[in-house]
């Protein structure tokens, strides 16, 4: 075995044991938020961390760092997955080490402080008991930055931890012609006077009924229950215990069947791109997913582009038919995909529509970037978040609580992480019709209840690859061009016009 | 700081570490065993055995070794927590350390081996191919046992990991006299003439109502659902991921309403004795039990000493009967009571009554000895227990599936661990009696319903002092007396000459 083979395969079994570690800390939390007893809360966040200490001290062991060194200089072949597999080593090695442990350590402790103020600020409907908190985050989190290391921007340095490679620029040239473009078309349909019925979704559906019908249609679009499952919890998500093991949750309401239908294919979406990982790549550092962008852009893909099309309900609307005995039967397909695409501007992101969603996210993305610039003060933020919201949305929060306290992302440091949702959306509709123009008889199979060739050119173009590639690399190889909002405005376009007889 | 407290404080942080890493081991085995989906299991292996491997690693760490041994030198009092402390740590050391590296690594890949013949031999109901591999299996189990060393019979060393401090002697000492005893019981009771009839648990019971039924008489008892949860299995099983959240499972039967019930009510027993455990024994060596034993003698307790009991019925019957609407209305209480306590000798362990359970320990108990003191050939083995069924029961198993096959526990490389079922339902007698002598009001409140009396001695005496106390010194300071079949042989004789309408 020559030099760099030998010192592939040691790097790969320590990956392998960091893999295994990783995946057991994931198993711990989806029991934390599916079946856990509550008094185990303590405990269970004692075993995490010490799972997370004890990887990040292999993370950090000096011969794993050389190994990976030694890996760079023996300069595999660009494009090899053995140059991904140092790559993605180095990611790992460079996020564990280049943070210094104090800072860390006190990252740690203001998360658990700042989190928990948020909540009762937001119980109270005031911002002001938060900002010292936020004041502070921000503040650790630009030191965190500096010790990322970045060119133009500290937003950069966070951000590039979901989305590698993309920086707050290459975010903005996307994110600037698309808002006026949004804006624009959500005046439109409010101009319109039109508005959709969303009732027939507001029967009483049994909680049971909405589990097998969701897991229907998941298994469906080809969510394999071999190798996943289904359950119930408060704040749904889809997690992967290697890809042999990814589970997706979901929360039902009893009168609004929305949440757990649009709720369950969003995460199947992203399950399916975990289950579709390469086999190879089980236990190596490629035993993931490309970026957040790409993730989102599965989830969207499937809840939206193909789960609240008229196509799709052509197929499936008989299937809803039976599978909630009456509450449907004198419901003209028609009033139900208006009702499932109703546009209603509103002042919280994750009850918003496909039209008015991207500005929510939008209003984050200029608001964190001046936090992190120090262009704006943590005390003007709430003033800044109304006026933001009035402008893009032409809605005014009555109150903290639905305002600029809604998300709990920023009390526990996640900065950089919100455009990753517009990301995806954007690039769900560049691959779907990549797909398309590839399969052609896709749009005719999602009419007829069959997905598999669908599913098939996203495992062939997006999932096996893991993270072999960079997100904007996977995206080029995937569908020939580069990041660009246009097919995703065409189509909300089209979908919208129609939907409210516009022009 | 003194240096032994200092070394104690460096000792407890390692401790600690370990304990998280096998708490969270058990997270991933109560998943495997409950909720996992199947195509997951390789994973799922690979997970656990670097959980495992990491933890072994830590324990067999020369500076941790070195602590322990400095430990042992100064001298900690006897009897103090301290001194109980550094004597767990030693037999975790010793457990990691004694025993070669490569034998462990044999028996590891040899139990795969084992366990799969078994399953496939048992499937054929022939003992053949079997037989090389518990040839093999005693071999390496011999050679185990060697290395952890031992004075008389080499089943002292493998039995002493589950029962410190006992030794096939001890056993022997309590188990003869006790076999005479109950082969006469089991005797009387077939020359009576009389059979109990169960046909009233064989009705058809709602699955739900068996849970929460089960569930209401496990919270009765004391267990606590804020640090636990019933889930469904196929082998029931209880299990600790920390004194915080100690989970029961169970097993239904739609058909038998005697599995799913005193299933639970078992695990229950095991599940309040780790509840119970002192809190300040969380995350260091005491936060476990004082053996096997002792662990079987509160499932006992609570299934048959408790459960089983007449008085404990005359409370809980009306509940029984408002719980399976219909099925009991017509039936007395008596009819019930003769029914959970119908005696027949039969093949099989686990089905097996209070009277003859003991006695297929036995068999098991004498034959174990033989073959790993070398007096029984593998080759005679099924002969060997054929001829113990008949002289110990009066039966004879027609084929080896129902026989000699019958259990797991040899193909897994489990010896020395059968006696800790009798040893426990001998002290479950014992402790319960010390506890009526303590607190006489007891029978009563059982009858009535109520169950912290005799939860709160058995958690004063036994739970919360964890593993602070060897099994057989526990049972001297919460009973005044040493292992005696004595009470548990009146015990068993009152209540089935009573039933039996024997002398």
């Amino acid at each position: 075995m020559s030099e760099p083979d030998d010192q592939l395969r040691r790097l790969l079994e320590r990956a392998a044991v960091i893999a295994d570690l990783t995946q057991a800390r994931s198993v711990l939390s989806w029991d934390e938020n599916t079946y856990m007893p509550a008094g185990a809360a303590e405990a269970r966040g004692q075993q995490m961390a010490t799972l997370e200490t004890v990887a990040h001290r292999m993370l950090t062991d000096p011969e794993l760092i050389a190994l990976v060194g030694d890996l760079e200089a023996a300069g595999f072949p660009d494009g090899s997955v053995e140059a991904a597999t140092v790559r993605q080593a180095r990611r790992a090695v460079d996020q564990a080490t280049k943070v210094p442990v104090e800072l860390v350590e006190a990252l740690g402790k203001h998360v658990a402080r700042a989190r928990s103020v948020w909540a009762q600020a937001r119980q109270q409907q005031s911002f002001a008991p938060f900002a010292p908190e936020l004041e502070r985050m921000v503040d650790l989190k630009r030191q965190e930055a500096a010790a990322l290391g970045y060119q133009d921007h500290p937003f950069d340095a966070l951000h590039d931890q979901f989305e590698p490679g993309s920086t707050a620029a290459r975010v903005r040239s996307v994110f600037e012609p698309l808002r006026e473009e949004l804006v624009a078309l959500v005046r439109e349909i409010q101009d319109s006077g039109r508005t959709l019925d969303d009732a027939v979704l507001r029967q009483t559906f049994d909680e049971d009924a909405q589990r097998r019908f969701a897991l229907d249609l998941a298994t469906a679009f080809g969510y394999d229950t071999e190798h996943g499952r289904l359950d119930p919890t408060v704040h749904p998500f889809a997690m992967s215990m290697s890809k042999y093991d990814v589970r997706i949750t979901t929360r039902y309401q009893r009168h609004y069947l929305n949440t757990a239908l649009f709720g369950t294919l969003h995460e199947t979406g992203h399950a399916l791109y975990e289950q579709g990982i390469d086999d190879a790549y089980y236990r190596t550092p490629l035993e993931a997913t490309a970026s957040l962008g790409i993730h989102e852009s599965q989830s969207r893909l499937w809840e939206n582009v193909v789960g609240r099309s008229r196509g799709f309900w052509e197929g499936a609307y008989p299937w809803l038919q039976r599978a909630f005995p009456g509450a449907f039967d004198k419901v003209r397909l028609d009033t139900f995909y208006a009702a499932i695409n109703r546009v209603e501007p509103s002042f919280i992101r994750v009850e918003a529509d496909e039209v008015t969603y991207n500005l929510h996210v939008m209003v984050r993305f200029e608001l964190e970037q001046a936090l992190l610039g120090g262009e704006l003060e943590v005390r003007d933020l709430p003033e800044a978040w109304n006026a933001r919201y009035a402008e893009f949305l032409g809605v005014t929060p009555p109150n903290d609580a639905v305002g600029v306290l809604q998300d709990v992302h920023w009390s526990i440091g996640l900065f950089g992480y919100f455009p990753t949702y517009t990301l995806g959306n954007v690039m769900s509709l560049q691959l779907y019709e990549a797909a398309v123009a590839a399969e052609p008889s896709i749009p005719r199979d999602i009419r007829e209840g069959r997905f598999s060739r669908l599913l098939g050119w996203l495992r062939e173009n997006v999932h096996r690859h893991g993270s072999r590639y960079l997100p904007e690399e996977l995206l080029r190889n995937a569908t020939g061009s580069d990041l660009d909002a246009g097919p995703y405005l065409r189509y909300l376009k089209d979908k919208y016009q129609a939907l409210y007889g516009l022009a």
